[in-house]
């Protein structure tokens, strides 16, 4: 293992599902894609993003008190570099990338129309994180595309890796590691086995 | 699409790249799972983990005001299921486990020995977020495998998909999205083509 105390770019902990997270105050609409965000509580549900101050998104989201999350598939991956690379302050991306948008539920935020998964989020706190705000909303509504989903995601996710690279999964690879696999370890382990 | 307005799992956003969570208060020692974390700031580095209060790995933190944030290879998948379904509260999951440890360089929380990158974070702030605690950490030290890493990624990590689903990457999959790509749509659609 190489030790060293930082790096130019922090690309170690990739890959991460991209999410498109889409913004509005009033007639304004933005989308651009995040790869910094988690779940952050089951009850209420709360979900976090972080976003840069440069973006337009964090001045509509500061502005509206509101955001969705949207999941893309792998044969959409162009979009999260599109939305990526451009500012909402420069181009109307809605209109130049071609991107469909369906009003939302509990917020007036819409959802991208193409998407496997959204969740609508109301804004509920923010801080300022270093060179970023992290933004907590709390999921009021999820979309999702039932073909998309047994019990978990059976479509092909946009995985980002860092530096422009993107990847997605092998559900031929997929494994269940239960609570009865942990149970028979457990009791092989006090049986000393 | 599917609408609901809350849902018993929120599993939509997976894939999540597991972190084996790493903790230490005098002389005890802890090791969890952890879905939901993220990098949240380039300068300074921080990452933030979401860890249930439930959890020994929250007091040690508060007590240590340090932690260190570990990846593991697919071949490892079954490690990120039993440290993650069981407690060190009611064991001992480094011996259990088998697990190796490193001395870090900038904490006492050690590193795991069969990991292929870790973060050594120093605890800068936390809050509460729901029925979580979201710790944030300033990443002062990197340690990393060498051979898993080109420019980017190249072993297989563990993702988990919710539910006791885990599944890897398919690097042939792999795309580039970058400024060019970006550029070259932008001057097209500039041309109306």
């Amino acid at each position: 293992m190489v030790f060293v105390e930082s790096l130019q770019k922090y690309n170690l902990h990739y890959p991460a599902n991209v999410a498109l997270v889409c913004s509005m105050y009033e007639e304004r609409i933005n989308v651009m894609a995040a790869a910094w965000h988690t779940q952050l509580s089951h009850d209420p549900p709360l979900y976090g993003v972080s976003i840069s101050p440069k973006r337009l998104t964090h001045d509509l989201i500061l502005s509206s008190k509101e955001f969705t999350v949207n999941f893309i598939r792998y044969d959409q991956s162009r979009l999260a570099a599109f939305v990526g690379k451009t500012s909402g302050r420069d181009i109307d991306k809605l209109n130049v990338f071609e991107i469909n948008l369906t009003n939302a539920r509990k917020v007036k935020v819409p959802v991208l129309g193409d998407c496997y998964a959204a969740y609508e989020c109301k804004l509920v706190d923010f801080r300022r994180t270093g060179d970023h705000t992290f933004f907590i909303g709390q999921i009021v509504g999820v979309h999702y595309d039932p073909n998309a989903f047994g019990q978990i995601l059976t479509v092909q996710p946009t995985l980002y890796l860092g530096s422009d690279h993107y990847v997605t999964v092998d559900f031929s690879t997929k494994r269940v590691h239960d609570e009865k696999q942990v149970k028979d370890y457990l009791s092989r382990w006090v049986q000393g086995g």
